[in-house]
């Protein structure tokens, strides 16, 4: 099968088809995301990481310990934990200090044919959520982790950032009674976000105010200090961005005024999927363009450039 | 009267005494502390602050509106607020936008023989509390603050410093229900911190494991990534240092590990007056030297040297 493997290089690859374990389902692959955090990783952000990249993806399952999953439509929960720790016996396999994680850590990805991934991880995907709504679990998953952290009704919120996770974490906050400002760099987007129910302001024009909560989700280390500003005493800083990059920056404003900054990665697809049943957004104006997996490369690059939201690999 | 003033540089000065205002007390200052903070502030910690330095004191009421505060011994809260805003209205006029705060914001401080402070800022302290425990009310309600922020009750707890506000939250931690170890550089400070009650661990015998909770004290950045490292998923690190100076650090492990990182500053005189009368600690071998304010200038330099905790200056 091709494949794009990450071996200190991305290239494009031919690779057997993974042999399924007992306890895993093979699943053929219809669809998969390019994310920031791939960027990342081929930038150098998992030292560790070689193998299959890609962790966003739809496809059928086809081959499965219990028959009755054959032929579905799915995807999987990309922490895959150890089953016996204290962080997977409470159902944060997410924090599993042993976990493998799909395509991020020790773990084959989904930039390929096929995949095989622990039955518990796979998620059955429900009929009435399209392909083009259902390749973005993962991230809406991401997106909707800020609200099981952080108390967010009735406050004043400022969303830094209008690339993919942003636009989806707009899109969150649109279901929750509080007062939203997108700030970002693109004004066709900020358009887009505007109408479900945000302020969205072009960061030039952007006044600096102070905000009870603030979401970093821009994947640039420079809005960083930004949010910091806007952050009002005791309110709370939620970061949402992994880098390969250190930032620079003093502590000190973040003890002088009581911030509490928070640290926000994946959450539970299963959450995803009751947003996608209940709101029925429709996210398929950020596809910027499909690839076939043989044009994996040039996909990967045509996702770098700015302004491209998601590239879709098809296999 | 003779005073300690920072203008870009720190000297003894002369200057009248302060003139009271209508709603001030007049007090008399008997002892000042210096802090770290102090030693920030002239590193240039804060760009815009000249005048008297020092907020860490105790005097005895000469002058005020209400006689019957006059002969009173008291210290002062340190942050004057304006009153009127939210914050000040929610009791929380150390988050006013626009105060003032006591040698080290636009007001001079307690490095002096008398000092000028709003009435409402001046507390009483009881005859309960000697002079060389009442000297630490400033800091120690900084020490109680954390435990207003964070729930610490049946936690692991890391404190990274040994220093003088590390001592005061070993202190704090030691009358909670946690199971505390505290590292640090000073094996004679960790031998008085191990009694009430906490593991003590010189750094290089450290063997890094993960805390529910790590409280960064030590005032040096580079302690700043240990802290990171001991804090498990979804535990909190709690910043008590402040920096002159920025660091440089890879936020990605905050992100993935969904850590909470709680600033924290000043807290409220009264909780640290209660603490002080109902366990009545001895903090008196904290205090390394004490000095005439005419010789403050060799106290500032007592105090910067490596293992000096407490250094008073007298009027």
């Amino acid at each position: 099968m091709k494949a794009l493997v990450f071996d200190g290089n991305l290239h494009l690859a031919e690779l057997p088809i993974p042999v399924r374990k007992q306890g895993d389902v093979l699943i053929r692959i219809v669809k998969a995301g390019i994310c920031n955090t791939d960027h990342e990783i081929v930038a150098g952000y998992m030292p560790g990481f070689t193998g299959v990249l890609g962790h966003e993806f739809i496809g059928v399952i086809e081959k499965a310990d219990d028959k009755k999953f054959i032929g579905k439509r799915a995807t999987a929960e990309i922490n895959c934990g150890c089953g016996t720790c204290d962080y997977c016996k409470s159902g944060m396999e997410r924090h599993c200090p042993h976990r493998t994680v799909i395509g991020i850590q020790g773990r084959d990805g989904a930039f390929a044919e096929y995949i095989s991934v622990p039955a518990e991880n796979a998620v059955v995907i429900p009929d009435s959520i399209p392909d083009l709504s259902a390749v973005f679990i993962e991230p809406l998953a991401a997106a909707l982790e800020i609200k099981d952290q952080v108390p967010l009704e009735n406050t004043k919120v400022l969303l830094v950032g209008d690339g993919k996770l942003g636009i989806l974490i707009a899109h969150v906050l649109s279901t929750i009674q509080c007062e939203t400002t997108v700030v970002g760099h693109h004004p066709e987007t900020l358009n887009r976000i505007r109408k479900p129910g945000a302020a969205a302001i072009v960061s030039d024009e952007f006044q600096k105010t102070k905000f009870d909560v603030v979401i970093e989700a821009s994947g640039n280390p420079d809005a960083f200090q930004l949010a910091v500003e806007c952050t009002k005493p005791r309110g709370t800083l939620v970061l949402k961005s992994t880098f390969a990059l250190s930032i620079t920056f003093n502590p000190s404003p973040l003890v002088v005024n009581e911030i509490t900054m928070v640290g926000s990665r994946c959450g539970r697809f299963s959450e995803a999927i009751r947003f996608l049943e209940m709101f029925k957004p429709d996210f398929s104006w950020m596809i910027a363009k499909e690839f076939g997996i043989k044009d994996g490369m040039e996909a990967f690059e045509y996702s770098k450039k700015a302004g491209i939201l998601k590239v879709l690999l098809k296999m």
